[in-house]
């Protein structure tokens, strides 16, 4: 890698391969608000969320592999594995680490990291979640290759999304000085983690121009995460170690792992202490954390303006309407005369809400478990 | 029958019966608004609208067949009419009159008439459409034993429904005074048949107290109702004589017969020639226009207040929801934070619309046949 600064973008794929650097997908999480879309069963990466014929996890895969070539890796429950296998046929075995239990993203991905140390002792990883959407690929890439550099020096990196409204729903990243890194003139100290603030506090982060938010993205030596781990955790990372090296061993050790997140266990202490630096990362992003964050990423049907679709859009008639449709039940969906109304039909359950309750959700999927329908979450 | 006046209420089923009479039933309509419940396959009448059990059907024959013991009469579709057979497997196959093909409600009445006719020549009918919900049923019986009464004097005799608010869907009965008829003390004069008025209009109408709703429902001599159609219609009515007397021939003579409405046929030109009675009816009545109608028929759900259940009220989960949900599809129905919704679910077809656009379900069903898709409706 040169020194000198490269282009921003329209980097081309053969430049952009960097050989130290695995990409590390921990595929978790269940997607709830995307219920009933989204299932424990069936949970929101193993779906095509974007009418663009690739789940989020197969999307996911096809951004890193032009920056890390095969050497991509999937961190993802027992419960998955199949269908992780199935979706993408060219993964290596030995690049599919299968949790017995969900801990959490600090035991899966400390997983990969005590897995990558032993392939290669400067092996650097970058961490990047198997259910967000990302668009303006050419400047994800040079973004992500700025991390690396930077990790490199041995620093936990993050990339920081640029915020483009004063969300609430994410943690932010308060940025500090720049970081000399030669060939990535991007990179900024990073000050702290903050949590999820309140209206008026997320205002005031976005007018600063000093946040940016924290999409759980980070570029680190794979050495550099683990002894970061041990500062607070030493035990996690002497069974993490002893799993990578006796990989049959993993049903036996894993259940003794703390469930805890990566920022918590990692990110914010290291960041305390100044080893944390951030790549601001101005590219197109989205958790598609709800439906309607869904509907931002779905073009209008040309036959219904206003309207959303997902699935077969033959299917969907909608009369005077405006939201998202979700015809994944195979039956015809007549919308008339409703506004910002969010329908999901499935063959076993179906979702009738509004854009604005789409955050609660969570809720209902909650309630139907009281009710005793778990067959259906 | 005494002269004297009878109870208006409480009679014994044993007192109700009048040897004479005929309740004819008109089972045709596909009850458009109610798609995608109601399909040309399965209309409207064939279906519990209000989750007791029964069909429209099978509850209109349930109240008249106390008035009318087996005198009860089903004129339907040739496309319906094994569906009809198989829901009152009660009813003698002759008093199942099978129409080839639609003609409106004069051809389907006339026949009724022209076949009891042959059989009493001082046959009274009926007429009540299969698809209303009626309550107060000693009520109504009174009412219609009053009308009988009225019609055994050789008059048109119409129920007129007691307006409840100022509607404007349906057409109104100007009152006039009152006329005397041994044992039954309600029965007025029609001045005119009106049809459905603006919004002004229909207030005027509820205000003056002279005016009821037109319910479809007549009560005449069989003989003379084919005299009143004759003086119009008089080649209809010997066609209907004719297919009477030759019931095979119906498949060749029915297509001759002219499509039209008993109102405009017979009700309104006798009206007009000062032929026709009304009894006021004050029993409960509903035509079941649409779902917002259908809604008033519901009880409130139990476990989710404000939303009213048709079908498997276990299937529905409403949070912060009010409206009405139709859960036919088997499967589980989650609304969430919905005002005056309206979503109903069949297996092939899904609704979601407002309580206030119910009435331009019609045109959601004109869209899909232009879309081609006639398998749907």
């Amino acid at each position: 890698m040169p020194a000198s600064d490269p282009p921003d973008v329209d980097l081309e794929p053969e430049g952009l391969e960097l050989g130290d650097f695995t990409a590390v997908i921990p595929a978790g999480g269940m997607g709830t608000r995307l219920w009933p879309l989204s299932r424990a069963s069936s949970p929101k990466f193993l779906h095509d969320l974007t009418g663009q014929g690739r789940s989020l996890l197969q999307a996911t895969v096809d951004r890193l592999t032009p920056l890390a070539a095969d050497r991509v890796m999937v961190v993802t429950g027992a419960r998955h594995a199949d269908a992780v296998r199935e979706q993408l046929p060219e993964l290596s075995p030995s690049n599919l680490l299968v949790e017995p239990a969900p801990r959490d993203s600090m035991p899966a991905i400390g997983l990969a990291a005590a897995v990558l140390e032993r392939r290669d002792p400067d092996a650097v990883l970058g961490s990047f979640a198997a259910d967000h959407v990302i668009g303006d690929l050419d400047v994800f890439a040079d973004r992500v290759r700025q991390a690396v550099l930077a990790a490199r020096q041995g620093s936990l990196v993050t990339l920081g999304i640029r915020p483009t409204y004063p969300a609430t729903g994410f943690g932010y990243i308060r940025t500090g000085e720049p970081r000399h890194v030669p060939g990535a003139r991007d990179v900024l100290h990073v000050e702290a983690f903050v949590e999820k603030p309140g209206a008026e506090e997320a205002a005031a982060y976005v007018e600063s121009g000093d946040y940016l938010w924290n999409a759980g993205m980070f570029v680190v030596r794979a050495k550099v995460l683990l002894d970061l781990l041990g500062r607070n955790h030493p035990d996690m990372v002497r069974t993490l170690r002893e799993i990578a090296a006796s990989p049959r061993r993993i049903d036996q050790l894993w259940g003794s792992l703390t469930k805890i997140a990566i920022d918590h266990a990692v990110a914010e202490p290291a960041a305390a202490a100044g080893a944390v630096a951030v790549v601001p990362a101005p590219f197109s992003w989205d958790d598609v954390g709800d439906f309607a964050s869904l509907a931002t990423l779905l073009a209008e049907s040309q036959d219904h303006p206003g309207v959303r679709v997902l699935g077969d859009a033959s299917l969907v008639v909608a009369e005077d309407s405006t939201g998202v449709v979700a015809a994944h039940g195979g039956r015809t969906v007549v919308t008339l005369g409703v506004d910002d109304v969010v329908v999901v039909d499935t063959p076993d359950a179906l979702l009738v809400t509004s854009r604005e309750r789409c955050q609660d959700v969570k809720g209902v999927v909650a309630a139907l478990q009281r009710l005793g329908r778990e067959d259906l979450t």
